[in-house]
C-alpha cells in the first residue's frame, strides 16, 4: 500500500474516499418491503476497486464492503420502518465465496490490513446495531458460502442455510490459503455460536466446509430449509427478526445527504470537524467542533433536524476523517484529537441524547457515535488528546480525551477563568462501551471503582485542569511556561518511535479488563493474522496465498514457531 | 534455529536439554532461612547458553532462566518451609536489565519466540503457586529494573523498590528496541496492576523508567525503602507474604531426582512417558503410561512416595518432553497423544489427589500437574488424541483427550469389551483450570452449562466410543473398518497444512470464553510480539534491535499498518 499511496498522491484519481451515493449500487441490490429490506449479492466480476482481478463467484474487495457499509448505514436512517435485513445473493449457486483471493494476493500487507479491518468493523456494526434495538440481520445462505462470506454470515442474528445437498458453509482459508479467515470467524464460530473446538477444528481446516443437517448440528447454522420451503422460511425468520427489533413500523426517514467536504494540500475540511497535516512532523491534528446552537426539543425535533443535528453531522464527519486518514496516510502515525466551542450545548446535546435515547433516530444517532468512537479506539494510531483554551471536552466530546493515549491539559494558574476545563455528562457513564464492553472511564479506572463514584459526582461541574489531573482525567496538566515545549516534544518523541511496536502496545494497552468477541477480533484474531499476513508460507513467492489459481502447491517451511 | 537445529541433529552438543543439578547455578545463588527463600541473581556474562554475546548488566537468556525455572521448582519440592520467595539482584546497582539484547539480535525469530513462551511459562508459574496456596514472590528491587528484569517482577506478589533517586523500573522495549516487552509486561501493566492506561503509555515508552514515589504512586511498585531501611523493609515484606503461604514451616521435602531418560534417534524415552517420531510423515507420538500400581492410602504416603509418586513423575517427565519437543524438534508439527494402562489406577490417584489436596505434597503435585497441562495446550503444535483400545484416558489423563484440538476414539461396535472406554473423575472439574481460568470440559462445553452436569453424573463410569462421541468428549469415533485410514489421513492432512496457520487457529479456537492475564499474555501479547518480532522495523538491517549498541539509530519505515 505503501506505493500505492504514494502514487495516490501523485494522482488525484488514486485518492481513496467511501463515499457513496446511495442512488444504486453496483455490486448489491435493495428491495424494501415492509418491515423487511432485502439486501441481495450480485457482485458484478468487472466492478474491482483496483485493477487486476476479476470479482468472480460474489467475491469482494473493499470496494463491494464499502457498498454494503453504506447500505446498512443508509436503511439506519432512511428507512425507519425495517426492522430486519436479509442478506441473500443474486447467484442461486453461490452466497459468497468471500474476499478476492487474487486481490488479497496482489495487495501490499498494509491494504490487507486495513481491508480486514474495514469489514471487520462493518461486520461488528451489524452486531452492535442488533444489540441496541436497532436493526437485526437474517442470513439467508442459498448457496455456498466460503470464508468471508461465512464470516458477514456469522456477524448476523441467525444463519439459515438452503439444504439441498451442495451448498456448504465453510472457512478454507487455512487449508486453502495458508492464512487465517480476517473478519472474526474464528472467534465468532467459538465464542459466539459456541461450537465446540474440536468441531471448529475439522470445520476451520476443511477446505469443502459443512452441509444441511451436520451444519446445523455442530451449530454452524441455526436453521435449514429445502428448496421448496425457502422463500416461505426466509420471511418466517426475518418476521420474527423483525418483531424484536425496537425501531417504528411506519414514519419517514432521514436522507444522507452528501457531507460537505473539502481536501486540500492542508487536509480535510468538514463543518463541524478538521484534519490538518503536519507532513514536515509527521502528525496530524483533528479538531472537532462543538455545536452552535442549543439542541431540539425532544426527539421529534431531533429528527426535524435530520442530517444537520450536531452529533449525527460531527459523528458522520469525524468517521469519514478517520477512514480517509487510515486508507490514504499512513505514513502520519499519530493523531492529535482537539475540540473547539461551548462546553455547554455539547452537555445540552448529550441531554437530549439521553433524555430521547428511545426514539428510533435518537437511538441510531447514538449508534452512530457509539460505532464511531470505537473505529477511533482500534485505529492503529497514537491518539494524544490536547486541551486547550476554548476546548469543548465535555460529555460526548470528552470521550475523545478518555480514549486517548495520553492527555495534555494546559493549566494557568494565575489565571482560573482563561484555563480549560473538561465537563462530564451522564454519556461518558455508560453510552458508549468500548469494544471489551466497558465505559472509556470504567476502563480507564479499572483498579479503582470508587473514583467512578466521585467523578459522577461531579457531572456537570467544569473541572479545571489541575483538578482533572488530580483525577487522572489527563496525563499531564503543563503551566503556560512549559506547555509548548512540552507539547511539541511529546509529539516529536512519539513519531520516532517504531510505528509497529507502537501498534501493538496500544492494541495490548487500550483494552485492559474484559474481553469480548469484538476486543478478542481486534486483539487477538488481527495480531495472529498480521504476523500470518507477513510469513513466506503465506505471501513469499511459493505461499499460499501468491500461488492461489495456479495450480501449484505452496511448498511449507515446516517449522513451528 | 532451523539452521541452529539443523545443526544441532548433526552435533549431538548443540542439542537442548532443561536438565538442571540444582547442586549449584552458574547465575544465582539461593539462601534460605527460615519461611523465607532469597534467589539472588548474579549473572555470570560468560556464561550465554549460545555463543556471540556476553551476559552484562544482570541481563539474561534462555539458559538464565533454565535456571530459574529450576530453583523455583525445587523449592517447591525439597524445600516445604519455605512461603516465599524474594527475587533480589547481587549487583546492588542493578536488579536485572532484563532479556539480553545481543542474545535477540542474534536469534532467529522461533529461537525469540520459544525463548518468550518458556519465560512466559516460568512467570505465570510464580502467580500458579501463589494462587493455590504455594510459594509467595516478593521482587526486592534493589537496583535498575528494566524490560523482563521488570517483568520478572511484575509476576511476583509483591514489588518492593529501593528509593535511592537512581533505581527505576522500566520497560523500555518499545522505545530501545522497536519490539514489546515479551513476557507479559504490558498485559500486567495495565491487567494486574491495573495501571491507569494513560499512565502505562507514557511508562512503556521511556528509555529511562519511572523512580521513587512515582513508581508508587502510578501503581508501578507496591512500595518503596531507603537503602537504610532496605533489609528491614525486605524482611517485613518476605514475611507478611511467607504468612500468607499455605505451606508448612517445617518437614522434609522431596529431593527431585535427575529424570531417567534414554534420548536416541527414534525419540526420547522415560518411565511413565514415550515420544517417539515419525519424521517421514511429520509427527511425534507422545505415550502416558498410566501407574502399574494402587496409590498410597494418605498425603504423608504420597510424600513417603516421594518423585516416584506416579502423577508427579509422569508430569515431570511429559513436561521434559514438551519443553525438549519444542525446542529441538520445530518440524514435527504434530503431536498424537495417546494413554495406556489401567482406567481404575488413574482414576484411584486422582481420589488420592482430590482428598489430600491440602497436603502441601499433594498440593505441590497438583501443580506441577495444571502446569503441565498448561504447557501442552500453548504449545504452537496442533494436538490429536488418539484412543485405542487398552487405553487409560481416565480423570487426569482424560485432560490429554480435552486438550486437544481432535479426538479419535476407535470403535468396535461387535466386540464392545474390546472397544476403548473414556472415565471421568472429579478431577476433570476443575482441578486443573486452563490459562483462561476455565476447565477443559468447560472450556468444550462453553455453550451447553447442562452438558457438563450430565458428565458429572458419569464420574467413575466407563464411556464407551459411541456414547463418548454422542458426548462430545470426542470428534470422531470410527470404527474398526475406518479406523486406520480415518487416523492416518486425519494425520497426514494437518501436517500438510500451513504450520503459521495452524499456530494462529489453534491460539484462537483453543481459548474461547472469557480472558485471563495468561490468556491475554499467549493469545493477544505473543501474536503482536510475533508480528513485530519480523517487521524490518526490529529485525531488518537496519531495525532496531539489529543496531542496539552500535550507536546508530534505526531508521524506520513510518506506515502504520
Amino acid at each position: 500500500m505503501a506505493a500505492q499511496l504514494a502514487a495516490a498522491r501523485e494522482d488525484a484519481a488514486a485518492f481513496f474516499t467511501y463515499d457513496q451515493s446511495g442512488d444504486a449500487y453496483r455490486h448489491w441490490d435493495v428491495a424494501i418491503d415492509g418491515r423487511i429490506a432485502t439486501v441481495t449479492m450480485n457482485v458484478d466480476p468487472d466492478g474491482g476497486l483496483n485493477p487486476g482481478y476479476k470479482l468472480k463467484l460474489n467475491s469482494y474487495d473493499l470496494g463491494v464492503d464499502m457498498e454494503l457499509h453504506d447500505i446498512v448505514q443508509r436503511l439506519r436512517f432512511e428507512n425507519p420502518e425495517v426492522g430486519c435485513v436479509v442478506l441473500t445473493s443474486g447467484n442461486d449457486r453461490i452466497f459468497c465465496s468471500g474476499a478476492n483471493i487474487y486481490m488479497l494476493g496482489t495487495s501490499s500487507h498494509a491494504w490487507k490490513v486495513n481491508f480486514c479491518k474495514f469489514t471487520n468493523e462493518t461486520r461488528n456494526g451489524f452486531e452492535d446495531s442488533s444489540q441496541n434495538g436497532s436493526l437485526k440481520f437474517l442470513a439467508a445462505v442459498n448457496g455456498t458460502c466460503a470464508g468471508g462470506g461465512y464470516e458477514v454470515a456469522l456477524a448476523c442474528d441467525e444463519i439459515l442455510l438452503v439444504d439441498d445437498r451442495a451448498s456448504a458453509v465453510s472457512l478454507p482459508e487455512v487449508p486453502l490459503l495458508a492464512v487465517l479467515p480476517g473478519t472474526g470467524g474464528l472467534t465468532r464460530v467459538v465464542d459466539k455460536r459456541k461450537v465446540r473446538r474440536d468441531l471448529a477444528d475439522v470445520f476451520c481446516t476443511s477446505e469443502e466446509g459443512v452441509r444441511g443437517r451436520r451444519a446445523k448440528d455442530w451449530g454452524l447454522v441455526d436453521d435449514i430449509a429445502p428448496k421448496g420451503r425457502w422463500t416461505a422460511s426466509v420471511r418466517e425468520h426475518a418476521e420474527k427478526l423483525a418483531a424484536e427489533s425496537q425501531r417504528p413500523s411506519s414514519g419517514a426517514g432521514v436522507k444522507l445527504t452528501p457531507l460537505k467536504r473539502r481536501i486540500d494540500e492542508s487536509g480535510y475540511h468538514y463543518e463541524h470537524v478538521d484534519v490538518v497535516f503536519d507532513r514536515a512532523r509527521g502528525f496530524v491534528t483533528i479538531m472537532v467542533k462543538a455545536p452552535a446552537d442549543a439542541p431540539p426539543s425532544d426527539g421529534d425535533a431531533c429528527l426535524a433536524k435530520g442530517v444537520s443535528f450536531w452529533p449525527l453531522a460531527m459523528a458522520r464527519e469525524l468517521d469519514d476523517a478517520i477512514l480517509l486518514l487510515r486508507t490514504n496516510e499512513p505514513d502520519l502515525g499519530l493523531w492529535v484529537l482537539k475540540t473547539e466551542g461551548n462546553c455547554e450545548l455539547v452537555a445540552a446535546h448529550d441531554s437530549v441524547l439521553l433524555a430521547y435515547q428511545d426514539h428510533w433516530f435518537v437511538r441510531e444517532v447514538i449508534g452512530m457515535l457509539r460505532r464511531t468512537l470505537s473505529r477511533l479506539d482500534v485505529s492503529s494510531r497514537s491518539l494524544y488528546a490536547v486541551i486547550e483554551t476554548g476546548s469543548a471536552f465535555a460529555g460526548t466530546l470528552a470521550e475523545l480525551a478518555f480514549m486517548a493515549d495520553r492527555g495534555y491539559m494546559f493549566e494557568l494558574v494565575a489565571e482560573p477563568e482563561r484555563s480549560p476545563a473538561l465537563q462530564l455528562s451522564p454519556a461518558n457513564f455508560g453510552l458508549y462501551p468500548m469494544c471489551n464492553g466497558l465505559s472509556r472511564l470504567q476502563s480507564r479506572y479499572l483498579g479503582d471503582g470508587s473514583r467512578l463514584a466521585e467523578l459522577e459526582s461531579l457531572i456537570g461541574s467544569p473541572i479545571p485542569s489541575g483538578e482533572a489531573h488530580d483525577l487522572g482525567l489527563v496525563t499531564f496538566a503543563p503551566d503556560d511556561i512549559d506547555w509548548e515545549d512540552e507539547v511539541r516534544l511529546a509529539i516529536d518523541e512519539r513519531v520516532k518511535l517504531s510505528p509497529d511496536a507502537c501498534t501493538g502496545m496500544e492494541a495490548s494497552l487500550r483494552f485492559a479488563g474484559p474481553e469480548t468477541v469484538w476486543s478478542k477480533v481486534f486483539g487477538r484474531l488481527s495480531a495472529w493474522q498480521n504476523w500470518i499476513f507477513i510469513r513466506p508460507n503465506a505471501v513469499g513467492e511459493g505461499g499460499a496465498l501468491k500461488l492461489f489459481g495456479t495450480g501449484k502447491r505452496a511448498d511449507f517451511d515446516k517449522n513451528r514457531v
